[in-house]
């Protein structure tokens, strides 16, 4: 099933939720206006807000506190994209101009803090003061989590936990918010709320080592990026991690030929080959896989509504998404 | 009176300050506590904190209470001036290496980040949740005063509302915002919180146009820039919307010589001898005058306890400062 299929029996929320994206991201300044707004409009899976709104619906959620919830988080996922772009120099992402090269670094730089300043406005909306503490922590999370990728390039001898904790802060961590909050804008139980974070948590470990594989087996039309490019750029990624585990000679090899500030040449391909031989990717596929069916356990118990197929259907589709 | 000498009465409170600020900058994680603290070190005036802690003392103020808001708002400054380091590709700030110098781009960006999410995070420790309400509103509204003052560049047309408007979002308010969050967290009544605000905002405008003053009188080794940065940069300030309402051809002659990639080269210095020979300091200094005069009538209904006599003093220091 694709991403498109299961968002379609949910279009009228989700379209409600672009509306309220839209108009609650709307500046007063024209130019943050125009910036964060083609930003909107050049889309993205907005899987956060979905995750808000199915979890939501395990309780008894107003249309305003699900927006004081949803519209945060994916601004503060959006702002931290454009603070990325900055950095990593990119002209295109989702196949648009970013910010950056649209406007200028500037402009991308006060527009990424206006989201994250607009994303805790909006949640000092809400009528639970703990939606605050959550996004204030995970946003603090969020940026050791960049931090640490940024500490562990080039860094062949880290290991799995590493490799783990790293992709929970920068990822897992605010599908799991995401989940944990439409449960307390929907005030469910403790419980019911303790399974969805949980749920979100599992799905989300999926979700990026799933992107993880995607940069080896994907192609450059697929990935925007030439495959590779996390490698290249010194990510060590799960399957990296199985393959030198598998072939410690591989890891010799790989640590003398990539190096910071001198590309590894034409020896990536041969590398990424290398890697690929070893099985790496179906040991990395194992991984995701093992993550998914936790998620799925772990909404066992919830009521059967329809929300709970929709997240089965989220979760299954993130372990077969080719891109 | 310097600063140093009415600092010099509050030393205990400021050095709770100080060790409040180290203790809660602490990340978990040692690059970007290295990062914050080497920015900590290198000090600045803790005007903000300052204002903070006096205001506190028209009310009942616990030291907890005062942490949870002096902390967030340096850190928000902090935060927009580490940010403008990475913009700007400053090498120095107060003498010290940046954080982009010293590390990179990279962690600047996310050390920014980091502190305003830790600014917000402190904040939602509040007891009082306007705190959190002021303090997110203030980051939104310092966002857009940054993205005004890129679009202001270069355009010699703008009038004395634009350049007032633009420095109430840039400087004022978060200084006025420390003001008001004192009278919060010492639970003042609201007339006492109206005027201390008041008086923040007042102060405010007129520590930004003595910093645009200076730009223009200071030596370079007084401000650590060449005198005329701001002019250069096509930041259109005080003294040069003086100088252009009372010699139009003066206005002229600088939207010729001043263009954006264009450095202006040795014509700036002429151009900054032509501003101050039409009086434009002096202009400039009478709107600063002024504001500090209405700042020094906020307070006088207020009781004249100890905390009174500080902030008229900063007041009377502002007014004089040098660099």
């Amino acid at each position: 099933m694709k991403l498109t299929e299961i968002y379609w029996h949910l279009r009228s929320d989700i379209s409600m939720i672009e509306k309220e994206l839209e108009q609650n991201i709307g500046a007063k300044h024209p130019v943050l206006k125009k910036a964060s707004t083609h930003l909107l409009k050049a889309g993205g899976k907005r899987i956060r807000p979905v995750f808000v709104l199915l979890a939501g619906q395990f309780g008894n959620y107003s249309v305003k506190e699900i927006k004081n919830v949803a519209v945060p988080l994916e601004l503060i996922h959006m702002a931290s994209l454009v603070h990325d772009d900055v950095i990593d120099n990119a002209e295109l992402r989702r196949g648009e101009k970013t910010i950056k090269s649209k406007w200028d670094n500037r402009v991308a730089m006060y527009t990424g803090d206006f989201m994250f300043a607009r994303a805790v406005e909006l949640a000092a909306e809400s009528k639970q003061p703990e939606v605050h503490d959550i996004i204030s922590d995970a946003m603090v999370e969020m940026c050791i989590g960049e931090v640490e990728q940024i500490q562990d390039q080039y860094n062949w001898d880290q290991n799995l936990r590493t490799y783990l904790r790293r992709i929970k802060r920068k990822t897992a961590l605010l599908i799991a918010v995401s989940c944990e909050l439409g449960a307390v804008a929907g005030d469910t139980d403790s419980e019911t709320r303790r399974k969805l974070s949980l749920f979100g948590h599992y799905v989300g470990m999926a979700f990026q080592i799933t992107d993880d594989i995607l940069d080896f087996v994907g192609t450059e039309k697929e990935l925007g990026k030439p495959a590779g490019s996390d490698l290249k750029q010194g990510n060590v990624t799960l399957p990296a991690l199985c393959a030198m585990n598998k072939d410690p000679e591989l890891k010799v090899k790989i640590s003398s030929t990539i190096k910071e500030n001198d590309l590894g040449g034409t020896e990536i391909k041969s590398i990424i080959e290398a890697i690929k031989d070893t099985g790496a990717i179906t040991c990395a596929k194992q991984f995701s896989d093992r993550y998914l069916q936790k998620a799925r356990e772990t909404l066992q118990d919830l009521p059967d509504i329809h929300a709970k197929t929709a997240l089965l259907q989220i979760a299954d589709y993130i372990g077969k998404r080719k891109f």
